[in-house]
């Protein structure tokens, strides 16, 4: 393509209110436009990287036998009242009224829609299991939309739903998806982890996440530092490790006032609120608790923290409250808590003997420099950007709304669903986080919206323009994808323009034209990597240096 | 594709409130299903066709040069504001509000956003000509959707759009564009005529549609039964003919009550208000007046018929009354007028001479039997369903929303644009429309969604269901798409369910299995066209009969 007939504005100045290095970069080598708040437009450039990475989505979808389909954006509101999330989403969900006062919700996701297109259709175990994805437009209304396609508006998202008779079947496909979703990501390019992720809140079971690692990212993974192990850092399970008791059990005592301890020492003590009790959690005041597990371990959608400090319940409890203590307290023999509505500390605490303990259970946060709960290494903890999701959704919408199946056996019962996302347009700007330089971008050659970049230093020189014509033809002849900077531009511009835009070879057609010299080299390697080539090794070149590239 | 794992849910009734072919058979055969009124889901076999046709608009659009980029659907209230469509839109306009209060359309078209993009960047004849497009779901909200996808309220289309710093480089890119869209119609196997059209409202200058020619059409489209000649109904130009002149001139007469006459000497009178005039238009009262043609004469953007008969004013005329007529008038003698109000008729009539007509023109709706207006045939009606349009739009956004560039003399003007629309889902049911038959659908290979149908009568059968894996595999390995029918369903299920989907060729795996026969047929020729063919010729068959369809 001729880049005077393309539509690249690149920019100058970095633009004020981006704040990440994708953000500035997209905007800066003219991939995206802005239009509003969390809303852009991709630009010829930017389109062109989103096709390719919805191609190899595609491609692996194919692979496992998913079929594409496209549903509305529009959906009804009566399905999400249905499914009961009209009420629950809140104004995140976009919802717009139409000529007859009748309410529809903008597609953030799309299980109320799909649930409600097979329950009439996947009527028995003989039509299942089904795999369905789509990619689509989806909106999300974002208080505060921010990184430019990272938390935008309106975006591009993968979503697939598959539905079984069996859980075996959705066993059996949700790794299916999982490993479609790492070749995805691999052959994109993207340096990620798969972790363990909480599937709580949307009332299924297993699930991960996929996480561009990123240290804009606003999830924190805790991963091993010797294995694959990787989950959120509110999933990452902690291996129990025997406290060493300490040599005499000494009977529990109260000091006045507030006395220095070692850290180690000194407990702590976290009250919750459910919807139907009020929890005690005991631990090492150096450990933070981790309510994901505490509403795991009480197998409840919702605990709020109370702005409440004592142990004086748990030393005299009633059946009102259920108390609980991390695992880290087993064994401990001489605990130490001060506490403020008496003006004492306690000492000498054995939380075993002292505290009414209903169970210890592992409730707090992983820490880095904890043993990796698969034995292999040491936690280190990761910023990531959640690009992709694969869930276990079980019977939530196909109970709520009504999609039944008749079984081997005749039964009617609720389809098994799982559900699976890619961010499209998420993946890019995690693309972009990862590869650039303070120039601008550094394309992976398979997102590359070209592979070379051939530059006309001075297009109004007829030997360069007639080179730089010939080699244009003759390396897309190749099957490369050549962007040709034939504009008439200062050489300035154009190298800065070719560094902000990034393809991952660059080809210069300068002064040495007339003696068939043009300079070569990887985008990376910027300016100073280039070489001067002979025309006539050009192919040859290009060839092996693209096959060393990434 | 096995169909067993293919989400096809083909039903047997026609479904109660699809009026049209296409809709009823797109439903019927497992294509879409509505998720609201006008509003529809593509299951994956429509959504086979969906991407066929956006391939090959995608190749046509590359061809010409024209760039791909995505905008988004969310438009912000302000660029329909500055283009002041916010208000005259009407109720079509989709309008959302977000969670701060901020109004956004949902994109019933775009361009208010494409000028917003362009209006900082291309700001140099330099940077001009640019073409840029995008296929892209839009929003419109029809008060009446129907016939399925024809009329719906999300549905997907491609639009594009040119920038110029001349009319040549705009008429140069329309006519581009035009033959871009005759090659995309054709491809599809779309019969349509390329059509005059009446650019008035939009404010532009030449415009054409493309019409798919089918009965359900709600556009009536002129023609030459012997030349290319196309127009919509009220485009069409009429040829004028000398209307003979009587042997003799006698003098104007009135005579008391209503006077029969032959229809032809009648004259009949009709009254228009425009913003700022009252127009009288005289024609022959077996034609119509076509109110377009007064409005083009005129120059302006509204007239409204008045409820008013009579020539009085036009004997007796004042400057305040505009009074045309049509050229079928020029040269008559004889007219006859009764005026109502009067209760007289007026009889030998010279327009010419009587009614100070200020200027004869053409006037009426053009007619079936009239002589084309290029000198070739005679003119016939047909019904057409638009599915796209190319138009030059001209100033009109770039003025009023500031779109301005520097001449190569430096002088600020502004873009001078032409916007060009597909409709994707349109196009999909006027090919439904024009292929199919009472059975089910039709479909030209270039859409099809499959090429072959696999049919095993009875994959209970060993032998039927080990030849059909071998043929499944043999002709998918030539390059066919294979769709396999390996559902353990009844023959009779099977075959009215290949009908209804309409691929290309069918291929039938029965009881002549052992034998190594098969049958082979033409979709369009029903069973009854189905031969027995040997398995060993059966590539070479069914490449010769694939070659023979269109």
């Amino acid at each position: 393509m001729r880049q005077s007939q393309m539509l690249i504005p690149t920019l100058k100045e970095v633009p004020a209110d981006a704040e990440s290095a994708s953000h500035q970069l997209l905007l800066r080598g003219g991939f995206i436009r802005q239009n509003a708040a969390g809303i852009y437009s991709y630009l010829p450039l930017g389109y062109k990287v989103i096709k390719k990475i919805e191609t190899i989505i595609r491609e692996e979808m194919d692979r496992i036998g998913s079929q594409e389909l496209l549903m509305p954006a529009m959906q009804p509101a009566e399905l999400w009242h249905e499914s009961g999330r009209w009420d629950v989403y809140g104004p995140e969900l976009m919802r717009l009224k139409d000529r007859h006062g009748r309410f529809f919700a903008m597609g953030a996701t799309g299980e109320e829609l799909v649930t409600s297109l097979v329950r009439d259709t996947l009527n028995t175990y003989k039509k299942l299991p089904m795999s369905v994805y789509q990619i689509q437009t989806k909106y999300r209304d974002e208080k505060r939309p921010r990184f430019g396609l990272l938390r935008g508006r309106e975006f591009i998202m993968k979503d697939a739903y598959t539905f079984h008779a069996t859980e075996e079947s959705l066993d059996d496909a949700y790794w299916k998806m999982f490993n479609a979703y790492k070749n995805v990501f691999e052959r994109c390019g993207l340096k990620f982890r798969a972790v363990l992720a909480d599937s709580g809140a949307m009332g299924g079971k297993d699930t991960h996440e996929f996480q561009a690692l990123a240290e804009i990212g606003e999830d924190t993974i805790a991963y091993s530092d010797q294995s694959d192990f990787a989950a959120n850092l509110e999933m990452a399970p902690v291996i129990s490790r025997e406290t060493l008791a300490s040599s005499e059990t000494l009977p529990l005592e109260k000091k006045s006032g507030k006395v220095a301890e070692s850290d180690d020492r000194l407990i702590t003590a976290c009250w919750f609120k459910t919807r139907t009790d009020t929890v005690l959690v005991f631990l090492k005041a150096v450990d933070e608790v981790n309510d994901v597990k505490v509403k795991n371990l009480l197998g409840t959608d919702l605990v709020e923290p109370l702005e409440r400090e004592s142990l004086l319940d748990a030393l005299h409890p009633d059946d009102k409250i259920l108390i609980f203590a991390d695992q880290g307290l087993k064994g401990q023999k001489d605990g130490v808590f001060y506490n403020t509505a008496e003006d004492l500390t306690y000492i000498n605490i054995d939380p075993e003997r002292d505290l009414h303990i209903s169970q210890f259970a592992d409730l707090r946060f992983v820490k880095e420099g904890d043993p990796s709960p698969d034995g292999n290494g040491t936690i280190k903890f990761a910023k990531g950007i959640e690009v992709g999701q694969v869930f276990k959704l079980g019977t939530k919408y196909s109970e709520t709304m009504g999609a039944l199946f008749l079984d081997e056996e005749g039964k009617t019962k609720p389809l098994i669903m799982g559900c699976y996302g890619i961010g499209v347009s998420r993946t890019l700007s995690a693309i972009c986080e990862q590869y650039h330089d303070e120039k601008g971008l550094i394309w992976p050659k398979s997102l590359a919206p070209f592979d070379i970049h051939l530059i006309t230093v001075n297009p109004k020189n007829d030997e360069q323009l007639t080179l730089s014509e010939k080699l244009y033809s003759d390396l897309s002849d190749l099957g490369f994808e050549v962007l040709w900077d034939d504009r008439r531009e200062r050489p300035g511009v154009k190298f800065a323009d070719s560094e902000l835009i990034g393809c991952p070879v660059q080809v210069v057609v300068g002064k040495k034209a007339p003696e068939s010299i043009v300079e070569v080299g990887a985008r990376k390697e910027q300016a100073e990597g280039r070489k001067e080539v002979a025309v006539e090794t050009l192919s040859q070149v290009v060839t092996d240096l693209m096959a060393e590239l990434n």
